[in-house]
């Protein structure tokens, strides 16, 4: 473990400064006035007696909230603090920090005015009952760093919910990282010239993150039976029936054979339906053992795991097949050094490190998502939606990119690439009203003509 | 009732510009950055790797979560749509304009960055679950046009829970309306030259803010037996059996008989053991009738009850004593025009209006009352914090308002007094320590100091 040193790049500055200037700022976000206060007079109009006006005619026609409020441009990030980047379960308060920097990225690179909601409770059942009750004020709801297994059941509830709520709900741990990884996996796929329908992959960790990559692979056309995941436990397979007894366990819940969520100690890698649906599904062959069986001759390795360096040995990568594509996106650490991965063969290397190449970043995602699923008023957001904001990443880099096409060392674009999320949210309001999803019926072009506006709104002050 | 177009001032621009302003901003705040973005390396500070520093330093130490976020700046308005200005029960949605307008309020005078949560609940118990949930984020709670009886009830649990809850909570339309209604009469009471000991006070309305204004005149030196107190059935009084039924009722759910709150579809005026007392205790002469009977030969009327004009007659002003104060505070008509009530012997009349002299108004409260309250991180909102800020509002407006000195047209500052709102906020500040409710010892200078420069910041922009 010492090695880590001499290949970790030597930028340890952002964690000497975050406690000075933490302290310094005290917050990272505040409240704006939107509208301009030029006189005391204006209130008469913003407040009473005007704002009564406003307030009435969304009493006569609620979906008229949209007209006269914020509503239509908020999102609430929702946490219970129980996994917090890696740092596991450190409670509402401590995860405060963290969802006030999501808040900063909602607004900076989306123009989304994502407001951070940090729960004191770790009850599924409640956390599903604020989400509900604080709706009205919200025209999307971005789940956050909720531990497995419940937040795969607080998510689906929410989502079966909907038409209730009337918002978009979606949990950026899932969904959002699963679609910025699936977009660098198409483009580097290219890089190698292989097809997705044919290459096996070798799936480190099986927390929500990983189970969502999984899911979106075969959606994008890879096969079930060519994926391999492993979790702590070891491979998943029909045999794990440690997997298979909480799976159908959790199946009952969900079907109302009890009420309770069945609050849990465990944390990361637990076991699901999802989770028993991956080991009826996947591993064709049959695979048992750990990561090194799992990776043995695979063309792609996604680590979603626990943070490294060490947790995959150079040795297992270099049993994989040719030209390897190895994501090791672990933080704050990847499970793997990317330098020791190429040495070992690796052609490409991701990590979610923004000090080395290829970082898959979830802040390609859910900003432009959220852009795209406001800006036509999406009442869900669909896997089509997230493959759509996938491809259209995808595409940015490969024909707009600033890597000038892609490479080894580009597939992916930068957070800085700021036309990307412009695409990106076109993609997903367009596939939203496509598939129904959208309450607002908007041309491509007047779509791209809003995103831009509001992303770059606050880059021009 | 015809006459009202006469009476009433030419200025019918608020409410017409309203609906274009409003749909012109779709929503009056949005998410500001607090902290400064230069380039997209500072996310490395703002959000992963860096922010896992003070996320693990608040984790060990929970106090720390306002060193390093804004949560000693927040408060959450807190709604669930049943009494919105004179509107009554619209709804979440409907209630969300008035709630960003208070947001802005909040943020122009007092420099506290509030937003808005309106419920889709409209339960006691989970409302209480709510702002329970929510607190861990913000450094208050504001609760706001929430129906009676219903606030009596969920304040006081929220008050009792304070200890869990670690933030200060109210409800506006009961301490932030009468505090300020208290600063206005103490002032007005100078002019006229009599004593708060010595008059009799007329309250017409028994709702959540004139219940409030009775206990703060009482505490502040009125005495019970001067107030006499009329609801919608007339004059609180002994015999008032309707009153006494229920407040025993309610006097036993909160002593944990029942562990519902009795979610109840009254609204306005309705009974409580708070009411009850008001029966018991006010009201010497044992006077019964109506508002005609309870103002004759008082010194001062309050009335905060329905919209007028027409609900006070000009002969019952004409009843009251020499020298009569009158405050007609319903919005958005007063009770009786103020042209009318000087007409019939008033010698001062207050209203809500910002179109009359002397308006009383809920906005030179709550901004400084919670901006106090958060520079000593206050943990709770006392009856003396709030009797503080009243003085503090009615010795700001005798010794440097505006008026040059106290007159029958200037008893209270305007809302552009902005020097008024620092001095009300060191009012709070230093009572809350002089109690031991709060957390933060400082100066008077410091905390004026940083009052100031709190509540100038966002005017200076």
């Amino acid at each position: 473990m010492k090695k880590e040193s001499l290949v970790a790049p030597n930028k340890s500055e952002p964690e000497e400064l975050a406690l000075e200037r933490h302290a310094q700022y005290r917050g990272k976000i505040e409240i704006g006035l939107k509208a301009p206060v030029q006189s005391y007079d204006d209130f008469a109009v913003w407040y009473t007696p005007g704002v009564a006006v406003p307030s009435r005619a969304i009493k006569n026609s609620r979906e008229r909230v949209f007209e006269y409020t914020n509503k239509g441009n908020s999102v609430a990030i929702v946490t219970d603090g129980t996994r917090v980047l890696g740092l596991g379960n450190v409670g509402p308060e401590a995860a405060l920090p963290v969802m006030e920097g999501k808040a900063m990225l909602f607004k900076y690179l989306g123009g989304v005015d994502a407001f951070p909601l940090c729960l004191a409770t770790t009850d599924a059942e409640e956390i599903i009952n604020a989400v509900k009750w604080l709706s009205p004020g919200f025209g999307g709801v971005n789940l956050e760093d909720i531990e497995s297994p419940k937040c795969y059941y607080i998510l689906e509830r929410l989502q079966a919910e909907l038409p209730e709520l009337g918002v978009p709900v979606w949990h950026d741990d899932q969904q959002g990282t699963a679609l910025v990884i699936l977009a660098g996996l198409l483009n580097a796929l290219k890089v190698v010239g292989k097809r997705l329908s044919e290459v096996t992959v070798a799936l480190v960790g099986a927390g929500a993150a990983n189970i969502c990559v999984a899911k979106y692979l075969r959606v994008a056309g890879a096969k079930w039976g060519n994926l391999v995941v492993v979790d702590s436990r070891g491979i998943l397979n029909r045999e794990r029936e440690d997997v298979r007894g909480r799976g159908e366990e959790r199946a009952g819940e969900r079907a109302g054979e009890s009420g309770e969520s069945g609050e849990s100690g465990e944390s990361g890698e637990s076991g699901d339906k999802s989770k028993w649906e991956i080991c009826e599904k996947t591993n064709k062959e049959g695979r048992s053992g750990g990561i090194k069986e799992a990776m043995r001759g695979a063309d792609v390795c996604v680590a979603l795991s626990t943070p490294g360096p060490g947790v995959i040995k150079k040795e297992w990568v270099e049993g994989m097949a040719d030209d390897a594509v190895v994501f090791a996106c672990a933080n704050p650490v990847p499970e793997i050094w990317p330098g020791e991965a190429k040495e070992a063969g690796a052609r490409i290397v991701a990590t979610g490190r923004s000090d080395f190449e290829n970082q898959v970043n979830n802040s390609l995602g859910f900003p432009a998502v959220f852009r795209g699923a406001l800006d036509v008023r999406a009442t869900c957001i669909t896997d089509e939606m997230c493959l759509a904001a996938a491809n259209a990443i995808a595409k940015y880099a490969e024909e707009e990119g600033k890597g000038k096409g892609l490479s080894e060392g580009y597939i992916i674009p930068g957070m800085d690439e700021s036309e990307m999320y412009v695409r990106e949210a076109v993609a997903v309001g367009m596939t939203a009203q496509g598939q129904g999803a959208a309450k607002i019926g908007i041309s491509a072009d007047e779509l791209e003509k809003k995103a831009r506006e509001r992303i770059f709104r606050i880059k021009s002050r």
